[in-house]
């Protein structure tokens, strides 16, 4: 039997896509709140005897989680053959150590929370810090989905003599991928971090590159505020208008007002985290490493 | 060494009246959000050798369910002797059987994901229906601490010759429990439920209950529907003012407005949820079912 593709509510256009490309059914699910706030899940489409892909990206996923291990565990009550998570962003991969005494290390406990539920997993480039392998912290098959050729190819396309600009050392290791894959220059930034909301950054010097178009590129564009400073850096260095390109497109509250107001004329992101930026298309890409993961290499 | 309690944001209030009856250490806990929507837990007070009690109602529950767990993993890594949980009200304990095809059956789902994390478990009444008793769905120790005796001692102190109402047949057992603690005589009422929030009510005679205060009392107060039908049907019959009694006061939006406009004068609810009507303590009950779970019969 094909695949089972359950989109939990914001996930449907993606699923749309990744079910026709792997030849799944889209099938339908509810889920509401009840006025208690309780959550109702129903899954109206049968998952006995097939594998089940369940679609839900985690951005702000306190409120989503429950949902999806409902669905989860649903479906494998129902006699799903197995059930698998695409999450194109995945949550908690950021606080990797405790940095303070007495800290929840949710990148090592979110993981074995959802775990327990799954039989494989499919993201797109997981926040990997001091963490360097999803199979660190996922005791499950993982198949990561690099979004650097993706985004390359629209850069490539889209603009023209692009430069690009990590904001800072963690984004190097990608920027430099983007870059290759682009075959475009890149400079790297260096960013000091002094709270959730508090980014100061330095720059060298970029006068060689003024013909060029500043293309800045980070994984997460969450207030934004690293690629606001980014920007200003570029303006002042006298360079032209400036690209800006995130894979996962998080947008705090204000985070876009403030983006349009530092001059992000052009904001991009891929379709990882469902926003109006969205113009990278990355069904294709998930596609694929979900087609590995129901392969016959899979778990029965 | 002695307990170390642990609140959730809302809980400090009653952490604070059970640390005390236990003879228990309240600690200091961080429980934030990032900009991101993702959450932040610090335990400041450390868990080394400790029982941990962690205290946190569960009304509106999906938003608080990774701190939570958060906070109950990071004290076991952190070498807590025990983890157990106060949540004075449980949720998802309504959703117990699947009434259509393909539904969650999130009673008994929820059970098993935050088991996992617990030693032990107390609560107040939990909305127990189809399941008869919390041991068949949840797979660790529980104690249920019963609100009756309290909510009676409430009523024979405050209420002149109490009539008590039971708004449905589930409502009977309890209501029949509080009226033989307060030393009352009771009627139940007849509810038929078309919806989430449709409730049609059927009253028997109560005439001769004209000389006594109708109290109606219910489990759970959600949208509130249930008794402001009740507070109808009690003013239709010529009754005295009624005084609304309910264990854990959920109030979705609108419904105490709604209660208020339907003559509810006297509204009080117990403390398992924090609400402004909180009048009926139950510190006591839960310091006791609490002392008995950190006996020398709770596992090592």
């Amino acid at each position: 039997m094909s695949p089972l593709v359950l989109p939990l509510p914001g996930n449907e256009a993606l699923a749309a896509k990744l079910g026709a490309t792997i030849r799944g059914d889209v099938g339908e699910l509810t889920v509401r709140r009840f006025p208690d706030g309780e959550s109702y899940v129903r899954l109206r489409s049968s998952p006995q005897g097939r594998a089940v892909v369940v679609v839900a990206s985690m951005d702000r996923p306190d409120p989503k989680f429950i949902p999806l291990l409902l669905v989860l565990e649903t479906a494998r009550e129902l006699g799903a053959r197995s059930v698998g998570l695409v999450s194109p962003y995945l949550c908690y991969m950021r606080q990797d150590r405790r940095f303070q005494e007495g800290e929840a290390i949710s990148a090592r406990v979110f993981p074995r929370l959802i775990a327990r539920s799954l039989d494989w997993l499919v993201t797109v480039d997981p926040h990997l810090h001091r963490i360097t392998d999803l199979s660190e912290v996922y005791p499950v098959p993982a198949r990561v989905v690099h979004a650097a050729p993706v985004v390359a190819a629209w850069i490539a396309k889209e603009v023209q003599r692009p430069l690009l600009i990590g904001p800072d050392s963690e984004s190097e290791q990608w920027v430099v991928d983007v870059a290759r894959h682009a075959g475009a220059p890149f400079v790297i930034l260096e960013k000091v971090r002094r709270g959730d909301r508090d980014v100061e950054i330095s720059v060298p010097d970029v006068t060689r590159w003024r013909e060029h178009t500043p293309v800045l590129v980070d994984d997460i564009i969450s207030t934004g505020r690293t690629m606001v400073e980014t920007l200003g850096h570029v303006r002042r260095a006298g360079m032209r208008a400036a690209v800006c390109v995130g894979v996962h497109g998080l947008f705090a509250p204000r985070a876009l007002e403030e983006l349009r107001a530092a001059g992000a004329a052009t904001l991009v992101t891929c379709d990882s985290v469902t926003h109006t930026t969205n113009e990278i298309d990355l069904s294709a890409a998930l596609a694929a490493a979900t087609l590995e993961m129901l392969g016959p290499t899979k778990p029965a």
